[in-house]
């Protein structure tokens, strides 16, 4: 519970010590305002999760205090645990136009569309709830229409940067409100929450126009179809290569049901201009002379079911990767996706395609949306925050950040470094952290939330890596001896018809196990299981240096 | 077979198209001499897997033609296979004196170390091996003592480059035999084969000269311990680390069996120098003021039992990373160990150290072992070999390799970029890709060695992801029907106590299903058995969204 001292409260269900599923709270008193809900992908070691959220314990258990939740951009880990939530918890939705319309799909697919408030704000609006007076401003990012968020509280202003970077060449004038920005500091915050993705790369990001002047370049050289693969979400990316395929006299297709989808939102919005004839349909590409053709894919990530997986592998149908075509990776791989990306950059090889691929900005063909350190020193020299919390990034990244956030001048002792659930209490004179909350993860696996834990992964993890081994015994009840079996079923563990000597071992020691405890007049089916256990997995592992799990079944009839 | 026309045969066993495992072969009528017999490590997909090695069919079916095996240097990816290989196939092992060191401790580990003839040569060497003269030169590496190899035939020499880069500021004086590869060129190469790691980038690779110049400055600069985790087999780095910690007047210990056993093996050697009292025992670390100790640690890749990450997780016996100390990763992490790496780094700054990471030549703290393409295109440039095959690599690794090669005047139909497996013959006035030989992975699992294959990979994976539901039915022979069960067994999938209502359901379903079969007179089991996997996979699909392993097991007494 908020004490009386403490009435303006700052915490994250998500964010910190991780890049994704950020999702931040403001609670003043009664009122408690939610910013972004996102999702996360599991690393291999969360074997057969599907998504990961946040734990949203503390807003069930305050839910009637819930006044909003306010979308700072439309991207996944801002806005994939929305649907989750929902289910749980009904709350109006404000933010922009195209957050909004990305929201809406996501809704759609999950059934949820007609029950929720969807409020458009953009950065001039200014909004009441509860205590909060709430006030934006534009920030630049690898997709439009992002917020920041000003929370005028009676303690003070709390900002929260969303994500940003400082774009002063931004593409169809989405100009960050950086007046607004030294507006805000020069009326005093009292904190900042300031993302930190980049927060370990020195220097200033590059202006997504600089992309656009390779784009055209490389679209000018190419002799063949060009292919462009890159976040469906990065509207103004898709905007450049629309305006290359202009300027050399290309069409435009699209593959991919996202690239399909976004472009067809960002149209119909206003984001993204493009003639009337310039889309054409993948059954025409081979209508048009190769170097008339620009195909914008989904993929870029290596996807497997991706479009741009699947023309590596000569599987899309109707659209071919030929000898002489180019295809051009707009991005850089996800930490954890390097292997699929090399692999389809390989077959890209075997067609004979001129690719151009490499990380981060080494090719000119992508920049980071998220500030990198000079920014994020400009940010909060422009907000001059008492308080400062870093946000959105891993334990370096924010550790690095606080270096930034001392290096111009907050005091080393009123930047708070925590973790999700961590809460810190603010009053205009002192800040502390206090309380703690559930800030856990939550896993999604098909339908089930939340169901798989501890106990399933680690049979899962045992499972993955030396399989299993089912024994199967039926005792009579009556003569206390075996009627039938032991028979072993191996699964993951080795190739039975190849291994048959092995598993006769193993049915020759389960005999002579339940024997030897029969005679000492053990029946206990669970001595039984437990001795059976032991013994076999002793015997396997000077066998084989495997540790299957084991699985008896005894049968009495 | 070869035939007549084809005296002269180049393949690899291992190498193409991966990172890892090199094994290559070069054949002249009944002799075949073979190069290098590495090992890699398997990713993510090849779940439970410990090791991979090359395919040894071919040359189990030629052993009385093998003459030798030569070691280009002592990495795992050149010598990790020898054991597995030698188990089957008895030959003598020709390499220099370290990378015999290091083959040595492996032997030993398998008891292989008695009946191996090792016969220990250096780039001055001259063998005869049937009907090839071999002859040497050095090279430049990651790890000392490496050499290139001639082979001079009747149709003319054959070169394999070994790993190499073009070092012209070595550590320790050890100069690339330039004048050698010059020679050889001068006087006509035949064919070239030439290590691709680094045909990706652009430019020279900096000197392992530089690494010390930073090495020293930041030993210079540290207030406490410095740590600095590196390759252990990197003995040119740990010669610069040891150096740095005399200029600045600290003793050394060493952390990690690997770290042990190399120095240990490269002091005797002479490939490293120190003063005698320069190595302390981890129990003095602390006996000592912090300013004035170095500590050489493994784990530079984040692997979770090495030394680098049990100290991140203060679970090194004897030895603390404090506030004040500084920890220096002397390595880039390879593509997969990524996560791990970065863990370890939030760890690191959680104790409050100082690290100093970054990716590749970032920080100044390492250089790669590799030649950049200017490098590849002098040694190509030196050869001027009249056919050029590509080695070690990824695909698209091999293909900028052919483009460096056609740059550099090798005609593009004498370019063979070949897969494991595939064989090159060639006369002095052609040569072709003619037969193929097996070339595959063999997969090692704790003491299988190719035992695992797709089947039970594939039951591992779909065991990873969904677990398993075992299902008991017991029948009566008799009268037909249940007499006990169905009794489920969840593992992986999901928590049983948590999920009694769904296993409920199954258990109904599957009664059901067997019911209907009986009154069908259907007793064949394993139709009853196909039709429970079916009912019950389609009803818990449809509940859950998972698709768990079903294994039915039918009792009839």
């Amino acid at each position: 519970m908020t004490t009386a001292e403490n009435k303006l409260s700052i915490f994250a269900l998500g964010g910190l010590n991780e890049v994704g599923k950020n999702m931040y709270a403001v609670q003043y008193e009664n009122d408690i305002v939610v910013i972004d809900c996102g999702s996360k992908f599991p690393d291999e070691s969360l074997l057969g999760i599907d998504l990961i959220i946040p734990d949203i314990t503390y807003l069930k258990e305050n839910k009637d205090k819930i006044r909003a939740l306010i979308v700072t951009h439309g991207h996944e880990d801002h806005i994939g645990g929305i649907p989750y939530l929902l289910k749980q918890l009904n709350m109006p939705i404000y933010a922009t136009r195209l957050t909004l319309g990305l929201i809406e799909i996501k809704l759609n697919e999950h059934g949820l569309l007609r029950d929720t408030k969807l409020v458009p704000i953009h950065s001039d609006s200014s909004i009441e709830l509860g205590t909060f007076k709430l006030t934006f401003f534009k920030t630049n990012h690898s997709i439009p229409d992002c917020l920041g968020v000003a929370f005028h509280t009676p303690e003070g202003t709390v900002v929260h940067t969303g994500d940003f970077k400082f774009d002063l060449t931004p593409v169809n004038d989405h100009y960050p409100d950086i007046h607004k920005m030294a507006e805000l500091g020069k009326n005093g915050v009292l904190a900042l929450l300031s993302e930190s993705t980049n927060a370990e790369r020195p220097g200033f990001t590059p202006s997504e126009k600089l992309v656009g002047e390779h784009l055209e370049e490389a679209f000018t050289k190419a002799d063949g179809k060009v292919f462009v693969s890159t976040f469906a979400s990065n509207v103004h990316r898709v905007q450049q290569v629309v305006d290359a395929a202009i300027k050399t006299n290309r069409k435009l297709a699209l593959l991919g049901r996202s690239m399909v989808n976004v472009v067809s939102v960002a149209m119909e919005l206003g984001y993204l201009k493009m003639p009337d004839d310039m889309l054409i349909e993948t059954n025409e590409v081979n209508e048009l002379a190769p170097e008339r053709v620009a195909i914008l894919c989904t993929g870029s990530q290596g996807e497997p079911m991706a479009a741009l997986s699947r023309l590596s592998n000569s599987k899309y149908r109707q659209v071919e990767i030929l000898p002489g075509d180019t295809v051009i990776f707009s991005s850089t791989p996800i930490p954890g996706n390097e292997r699929n990306v090399a692999r389809i950059i390989d077959n890209l090889f075997l067609l004979g395609a001129k690719v151009i691929y490499g990380s981060g900005t080494a090719t000119g063909m992508h920049v980071s949306g998220h500030a990198y350190q000079e920014e994020l020193k400009l940010m909060i020299t422009l907000m001059k925050p008492k308080y400062f919390i870093p946000i959105h990034g891993e334990y370096r990244m924010l550790h690095q950040h606080r270096v930034l956030a001392e290096s111009v001048g907050v005091k080393k002792e009123n930047i708070f470094v925590i973790k999700n659930g961590e809460v810190v209490d603010i009053t205009n004179s002192e800040a502390r952290q206090t309380r703690r909350i559930p800030g856990g993860n939550i896993f999604v696996d098909g339908l089930g939330i939340g169901d798989v834990g501890d106990i399933v992964l680690r049979d899962r993890k045992q499972l993955s890596e030396d399989g299993m081994l089912i024994i199967v015994i039926t005792l009579s009840k009556k003569e206390n001896k075996i009627i039938s079996g032991p028979d072993t079923i191996s699964r993951g563990f080795v190739y039975a018809r190849q291994s048959e000597e092995l598993l006769n071992d193993v049915n020759q020691l389960v005999k002579k196990t339940i024997n030897k405890l029969q005679e000492e007049n053990v029946t206990q089916w669970k001595v039984m299981k437990q001795s059976v256990k032991e013994s076999t997995g002793k015997f396997l592992y000077a066998q084989t240096k495997r540790r299957p799990m084991i699985v008896p079944i005894i049968i009495e009839v």
